[in-house]
């Protein structure tokens, strides 16, 4: 079972994330953690270039560049996890570089890239998704609190305002689209009352 | 004008792209000169992962990485100089990738990656495409003779007699594809017969 996170930066994604993968190791469940763009050796090397602030690219590199760390770290690593059994939990995933790449950046038409990145896993999709859903006034205020204490923006998050919204547009759009494996969450509420509604519904799809 | 030249290693097409080059910079033609994966920072940091021998990866991976280099290269130096009227000299293109990855490695449909390709470059295509053609056992030889020279076999010279078969196969179905984009040259002759032809052949492409 594969299950992503998404949501743009400051949404409380990544705390979502870390809180299930404890709750799923506290019983004694195995899990795959995954935080994109990285996860193996070439993986890594390819992440290094991407948050370079200093390595001035285009777009559409740059979104191969994240495809090409993220097909390694699926065909390494993800894939037998998948296979055997085990829980997969991803810290972003394909549909952020749909959202980031097409909606963002506008360099490719989003159902384009939505076809190439299930070509790039292989045609592996995740069994649920998790989109913690913030408007862009709460991403920039809680982007500019955590600024503040670390004054080192990566390129992603110099980004601006503009690019965000269609960010966000374009992760509604998707999840719209599938409904049976999206799960929308309001990302204002409490960190503990979400991670509860995540909880019971990852509950309920395991029991089935 | 986009000029490529394709074969397998040992075909003699390095040669003939460096013969090329010198001949139209003698008669003052600036010509960009391009070798890939490589030509641009980003680009040369990719190329530093697909050829260090330690690097294992998935064929996938590799390909999206040899895609990587080449959007950059195309985007930020070849596409400036064919809109502007200049000439670029390519020692290998995308027609690699469909022969090597899609032939060799057999990782996805030769025509699927044709058409990937061809976003990668944003639908820049050579005007003409010199396929050097030698048979393994030439090629074999002649590889044989240089890594005696110079004992570091990169990567991508240590896959073996069946791929480069599959290679040269998918090179021959390319090339009857697209009659009008190809020349195909018998990489047995003399370097200087088939340099002759191929100056031949471009001066009627360039009056025309």
């Amino acid at each position: 079972m594969i299950i992503s996170f998404e949501g743009i930066d400051g949404s409380g994604k990544s705390t979502q994330a870390e809180l299930l993968l404890s709750r799923l190791e506290k019983q004694g469940i195995d899990v795959l953690y995954v935080r994109e763009p990285g996860g193996t050796a070439v993986s890594e090397r390819i992440r290094s270039i991407l948050l370079d602030p200093e390595a001035e690219m285009d777009p559409f590199t740059e979104m191969l560049l994240f495809s090409a760390a993220r097909s390694e770290l699926v065909r390494t690593k993800v894939r037998s996890v998948h296979e055997s059994g085990g829980i997969v939990v991803c810290d972003r995933f394909f549909d952020s570089t749909v959202a980031y790449q097409g909606g963002g950046r506008q360099l490719a038409d989003p159902e384009w890239l939505n076809r190439f990145q299930r070509a790039v896993t292989d045609q592996i999709v995740p069994n649920r998704t998790y989109l913690i859903r913030v408007d862009i006034e709460t991403s920039t205020r809680r982007l500019e609190n955590r600024l503040g204490a670390d004054a080192a923006a990566d390129r992603m998050e110099q980004a601006g305002t503009e690019f965000f919204t269609r960010v966000v547009e374009t992760y509604d759009r998707i999840a719209a689209a599938e409904p049976d494996r999206f799960r929308v969450m309001d990302g204002r509420k409490g960190i503990d009352e979400i991670a509860e509604a995540i909880w019971e519904d990852l509950e309920s799809l395991l029991s089935t």
